[in-house]
Formats: C-alpha cells, structure tokens, sequence
C-alpha cells in the first residue's frame, strides 16, 4: 500500500464497514425473496438470506485470511441479514410484488456495493491489485453462488448477462481510479456506478460474453 | 468472556471435546449408513463418514477463526471418524438393519452435542452470544448440509421438522443457562437435552414452522 | 518435523511451490475444456479453469491454516490459472481436439503433483503424518469436486476407478518414503509416480474398490 492510504486506514475501513452492510441488507430481502418463491419455509427462508447476504464477504475474509471473518465477529452483520429477512416474511405480500426491473436494480446496487467493498477489504490487507479484483468479484457473486448451490442448480451468476463480469470490471474500476490518485471515497463512488451501469446495461441490452 | 468462565478453561474446553468426539462417533456411522444406502462404494462410504461427522465442526472453526481446525489438528477426530466409518462398512449387514426410529434418536443425540459443543466453543474464543448460538446451530446442521451438496440435493435439514430449529434452541438455552448462572456442566445437559426432546417430539407430531 | 526436515526448508518449500504451479497449470487447462464442453461462456470457462486448478490447494490452506491460502497471497497462482485457462480458450480448436487418452494422462499427472504438494506443505506446517495424507488427497480431488459441486452434479471422482483412492496411496507413499529417510526430492518423485501408476493402472484394468 502507497503512503497516502495508509495515511487514511481509517477512512478506509469506513467505506469497506458502509458499503458492506448497505449490500447486506438489499441481499438479505433478495435471498427472503427467493426462498419464499420457492415455498420454504420460515427457517429457510432466514437461512437463503444469511447466505445471500453474508455468503460472499464471508467467503472473501477465509480467502484472504482476516480471520474470523467480520460477519461472525462483527454482530451487526447478522442482526441486519436476520432484521431484514424477518421483515421480508413479515411483509411477504408487499415484498413478493416487488416488480422484476426494481429487483434487478437492486441487486445491481448490491452487487456494486460488495465489489466495492471486496476490492477496497482486499487492499487493505496487502493483497496484490490482480487478485484484490478477483476478491471483489467473489465478493459481489459469492452469495449467489453459495444459494444455487445449496438449492442444488447451476449458480445463476455463472449464465446470465454480464453479472460476474459487472463485479470484475467494477473492481478493476477501483484498482484504475486509485492509480490515478482520486480520492477513496471517490473511488469508491466511480467503482461502484461501474458496476451498477454495466450491469444494468447489459440486462437492458441482452449483452452476452462470447463462447468458444 | 466473564470471570467464572475464564476461571474454568480446562472444564470448558473438555466439554466440547467430549460432545464433539461422541457427536463425530454417532454422526461417522450415520454417514457411512447413508452412502452405503446410496450404493456408493468403499472410499464413497468414508468420505461421506467423514464430512457428516467433521463438517459441522471444521465449519465452525474455520468461520470462528480457530485455525487450523480441531479436525484437522487433532489426529483423534479423522481417526475416530475413520473407525466408525470402517466399523459400519465391515458390519453393514447389522448397521443397515437399525430402524429408522433408532437412527433418528441416535441422530438427535448427536444433533444436540454438536450444537451444545458448537456453541460453547464459540463463547471460548470470544464470539458474541448471538452469533455463537448461529455457530452452534451451523455445528449442528453443517454436516448434514454439505454431504446433500455433495450429492448434488437441496439439504434435508432445511426441510424436515424443525431439524436446525431444535439445534438454535439447544444452542440458545446454551447462552440462556449460562446467563443464569448454572455450572457449566448443567448448562451443557439442559442444551443437550432441550435440542434433543425438541427434535423428538417435532418429528413425533410433525411439527412443522410456518411458511409466507 | 525432524531435524533434517527443519534443516532444509527452503528445498521442501520449493517442491511444494514447482509441484503445485505445475499442477496448476494442468488443471486450469482441464477444467477451461470440461467448461468449453458445457458450453459456458468465457466467463464460466475462466472460473471453472481457476476453480478446477486452484480449488484443491485453497482448501487444503484453509483447513490446515495456511492462512491467506497461496494460491491468494502469491499472484503467480491466479495469474497461471489465468493465462492457461485464456489460452484454452483462444486455442479451443486445438484444446478441444485433444484425445481422451491423453487427457486422462495429463490428469493422472496433475492428481500425482498436486498429492505430493499437498501432503508435503501439510507436513511443513506440523500436521500429523496421517492427516497430512487426507491433505495430500484433498489436494488432488479438491478442484475437480468443488468444479461438479458448482456444476451440480455427484462428483465424478467419488466414483470412477480409484482416482481418490490413487491420491491418498500417493500421499501415504510420500510419508512412507520420508519415514525410510529417502532424500526429499526422492520422496516426491517416488509419491507422484505411484500416484500416476495407479490411477493409469486402475483406468486400464477398471479396477474398484468393493461396495458393501
């Protein structure tokens, strides 16, 4: 890490700790949502959105060794992920007719969030800037891919337009941005709409990556 | 972790490596049933042995940070795991003849010492009780949950009645008797037992949580 | 560890390093042709490449706490399973072509470098010499069972001809070897051969273990 960051850890870690737990919540009533459209029940319900929400940072802290990761050490992590999966069974007639363009949006959010946060968490312990962008893609896709696997299907994430690739070039963005030397909050800021852009652009515009 | 607590280490820590080693034995020799019920040949039989009775707790160590995990430390677990697993495929012909009400006691009894070792581990390296009842919880059910991944099905415990719930209360009275004040080892047999009598009688009146 | 052990680290630590990047190499390539005959896009062929050539030795890491695991903390890893798993598929025509003999070859060699690797960096960190065998075998299966888990499907290696089992005769070899006091790089030639001995022996003769 450059002087300048490490001049500002505390900064830092803010944005890792915001866009952490702004993307635990919209994938806490996300993984509510896709576990009551697949009639489990209440338990399961809170497990899919402990996974969706949590899945993906928890996976990011074993790999890149801050042990033990901050959703079991920190417990507002899964406070949130329970607050808001239990408000989604709660509210379950307003939360199952949520339109299927506001739930895309949000989980684009989500997903730029966690990229963000992934990257940033990454850096902060010393990862190099290649593999920090891999973090930040396992940190947005994580989740979902932990909940197809539990559901026994192939990851969604894996199929659809450009979601992986969304976290990957929003992760990216952050290495650039900080090369350049804007500020972290900045960073942060243009890393995320990266993700959140081309994400939506692609579900808007059917793009695909090519096969061989 | 409170004064009385941290005057005890040595009883605390004995309590979990008991619960967990006769849990691993019980759970070892469910495993092995269950591949050899599924025509998986010798080696298919110990690895399922060995991820239904070590699953749950290399889980729980790696999301609590105990690194490396007891499992995997300590040659007893994989050994123990190793033997049950080896007796039940050299007596298969007894073993496969349990009946299914006797497996199910069995498997609740291993289900309540994983979750009471579970949680009282957690509580030993500092975790919160909230998150240390989740833990106990994911010792509990974790076993059971990656050998029906690995057999590529969506997990029977997040389906049957109230199968990870009796595992949460048994935790949960855990944390509740050791708020009270009770000795360690009273705490420790009330969970149990609580987990225990909640799964029996959940599956003898099919019991079943609501659903939205 | 003995004393001759402890005296040369730095050999030992080598043989891990060029076994495990060389079996790298060969798994990212064998995953990149199972995702490409799946008809994944270039993102699904990326991550099956990286999850077949590094999902063995990230689990082995994190259960016996080589924590952040390598293939994070040393970018040569990930760069690897990058460039081979690209070059796959930019040179598909060709990767596609390659005879199933051949590639049950390259993989038997694969399976025998990364057992070696794997029991090797075990015993390196302490481990006991029976659980560094399971290691060793973890090592070697772990990718290609994460890539069929991820894929939703039974893994493969559960149930052909002796291909775990040929890990962990390889693993055990290794720790045999060093017990006989053979010179390290000995140990790991005579491990790896084994290994690939067997599991070539076993795909000729269709060799099986017994069911019960």
């Amino acid at each position: 890490m450059n002087a300048r960051v490490q001049g500002v850890p505390g900064r830092l870690d803010n944005i890792v700790l915001v866009a952490d737990l702004a993307g635990t919540a919209v994938f806490a009533v996300e993984g509510a949502i896709s576990a009551m459209r697949a009639q489990l029940d209440l338990l399961g319900v809170m497990v899919i959105a402990f996974i969706v929400a949590l899945g993906g940072g928890v996976t990011r802290d074993l790999l890149i060794g801050a042990s033990p990761p901050k959703a079991v050490a920190d417990w507002r992590y899964p406070a949130l992920a329970l607050v808001m999966g239990g408000l989604a069974f709660v509210f379950h007639e307003g939360v199952l007719g949520i339109s299927e363009p506001l739930l895309i949006l949000l989980d684009a959010a989500g997903l730029g969030l966690f990229a963000v946060a992934g990257t940033q968490k990454a850096l902060n312990v010393g990862i190099s800037s290649f593999v920090a962008t891999l973090m930040g893609t396992v940190t947005g896709v994580g989740g979902g891919v932990i909940r197809d696997i539990v559901l026994a299907r192939i990851p969604l994430v894996l199929q659809v337009d450009l979601y992986a690739s969304s976290a990957f070039i929003g992760a990216a963005t952050l290495i650039l941005a900080r090369r350049l030397g804007l500020a972290p909050m900045a960073c942060a800021w243009l890393a995320g709409s990266a993700c959140f852009a081309l994400r939506m652009l692609s579900v808007h515009y059917g793009w695909q990556l090519p096969r061989a």
